[in-house]
């Protein structure tokens, strides 16, 4: 057991605040990570206030991390002392499921253990990135390029592969047209990823406010969702549309613009049922789905695809003192388009 | 133009009854079928009431119909005098767009034609198929293989294609666990598809009381839906759940049956909007999806996979007079499993 700063929440209503917790002694399959980065992502903040049901408290969470290898497990294969290595959102799974086989741990029949406010198998709360160091299963940690800077890398372990991960699944290439909904921390890696697989891209956004950015970035279109004529100038056209918008929207409208054998992806979940015209899905054999994040061979594809192509998140770089202040810009949608915490400053 | 007699509704609340209707000269690319039998759809009803929008009456109905050819236009080749034909739900649609040129007339971008209910191109509404005898362009009218009796083979033109299609499209076979949801005109006949394409099939019926038909028709179990301790067994087990219940269900209970990566599919149109728990297809990256019948070739495909598997809906034989009355019994479920006019009888 090593004891470690960080930075976490007591109560669902209180500021985060500083505080030490205990990571376990590494073991045979362990890989002991110092933390450099961690990114914030909008589930840290619905995690934390209990959105997403109660939790036990104190908790530290992330699941964005980047940093390098401490120290490593006597049967360690995969990662040596020294190497840049990520976490994202999953630290282990039952590895025996087919899900598991098949590398969609993410999708573990017997439910994997989530990299914070997760139960392990010794009976403690998993606590997350925002702190000095982790300790992770080997074969939960990824491979970090050396053309990546460190700094910039950490949110793709989370939003990067929520976005790859249905690009690749629903075969988005040259000649797809995709509408990315939302131009935040995940839309707008959406839209390097969907441009740098040959798609159309198209962003729909609730204003126009962020246009200028999401061309820079590689959209192809950029509509506001707040004007009604989109709606109709758009419809039919979208084989695969992915919402990052967890707020409720009028699914019916969005199913509206898919094309015959489209697919509508909801990657942020909405607290309220998701309510569809069932004709519209049947006169054009439309699709509504739901995505995760996805399993560790998509998401070191991802890392190895943002290298190839030079892909990296647009990031606000902050110290853990301004954690507090940066959940409530997340909420007011005031950051372009991630922050990211330096991990020194834990200390 | 000729002159043959029918049977159809004046208005959305009479019963129906006989009248006389035109037929259109053979065109150039035009088949003249003599009917020999119609099946009943519940679309029949629906739409002669009313209930999937205003019609124009009088109105004659009918989307399964079989029949021999009488006459064929100067530049019809796929076609002679004598063949045993059908037609289905589309008898139309413009042939140039890209889902036309994929053969999949059922989803043409510009509108195809209806069989019953449609606007042809000459401005006339088209007449259905209860009736002696039917125009229809060659491109539409499908070829019944000699091993299929005719009186048997009029519910594949839309009971058949409409389960078929999607257990195409969603890849069934051996290993697949499919789930059909309702035990009765469609459900009867995906089940013995289903069953002669390998899969591991279920039926989901509100009751257990055509449970020896579904075990005899080629289903592995049957569940009733109505014991609640059927959803709690069956969570998690199909990869595809063919919907054919057109009532309200509660599709959350049944989004949550889907193995990772399933599809349900909505075959029968709910009138009220479909209320999905976003988070439950999210964590099993599930989908929810519409299917119409299906294009020209499929349907083709459908009739001679049949024809080679010995499959035949299960019918029941009647006359003209007593359609009204099948029309009752269609609406309380009194059918095993679908009614067949012979057409000899409109006579």
């Amino acid at each position: 057991m090593r004891t470690v700063n960080a930075y976490g929440a007591v109560s669902a209503t209180e500021p985060l605040e500083p505080m030490t917790i205990e990571r376990r002694d590494v073991g045979p399959h362990d890989v002991l990570i110092e933390i450099d980065y961690a990114g914030i992502c909008h589930s840290d903040i619905h995690t934390l206030r209990g959105e997403w049901g109660p939790i036990t408290y104190p908790q530290v969470v992330g699941h964005e991390i980047v940093g390098h290898v401490a120290e490593v497990g006597s049967a360690v294969t995969k990662h040596q002392v020294g190497d840049r290595v990520g976490v994202g959102c999953e630290s282990g799974s039952c590895g025996e499921c087919t899900q598991c086989l098949k590398g969609e741990e993410v999708y573990c029949l017997k439910g994997n253990l989530q990299t914070y406010a997760g139960l392990d198998v010794d009976g403690t709360i998993t606590q997350g990135g925002y702190s000095q160091a982790i300790v992770v299963d080997e074969g939960f940690v990824l491979k970090v390029p050396e053309s990546l800077p460190l700094h910039k890398v950490a949110p793709l372990l989370c939003a990067g592969v929520t976005l790859f991960s249905p690009l690749k699944h629903w075969n988005v290439g040259a000649g797809t047209n995709v509408a990315i909904v939302g131009m935040g921390g995940l839309g707008h890696v959406g839209v390097k990823l969907a441009h740098a697989l040959g798609a159309d891209v198209t962003v729909l956004s609730r204003t126009l406010a962020k246009q200028k950015d999401g061309l820079e970035l590689g959209a192809d279109h950029y509509y506001a969702t707040s004007d009604a004529a989109t709606f109709e100038k758009l419809t039919g056209k979208f084989d695969l549309i992915l919402n990052t918008v967890s707020a409720g929207l009028d699914y019916s409208q969005y199913v509206n613009l898919l094309a015959v054998d489209g697919t509508l992806v909801i990657l942020g979940a909405p607290t309220e049922p998701v309510k569809i015209d069932a004709m519209s899905l049947i006169t054009h054999r439309r699709s509504i789905a739901g995505s995760a994040n996805g399993g560790i061979p998509i998401t070191q594809e991802m890392l190895d695809f943002c290298a190839d192509h030079n892909i990296l998140p647009e990031t606000e770089l902050i110290e853990s003192s301004q954690i507090n202040e940066a959940y409530e810009r997340v909420l007011s949608s005031d950051v372009r388009y991630r922050f990211v915490i330096d991990a020194k400053t834990f200390a």
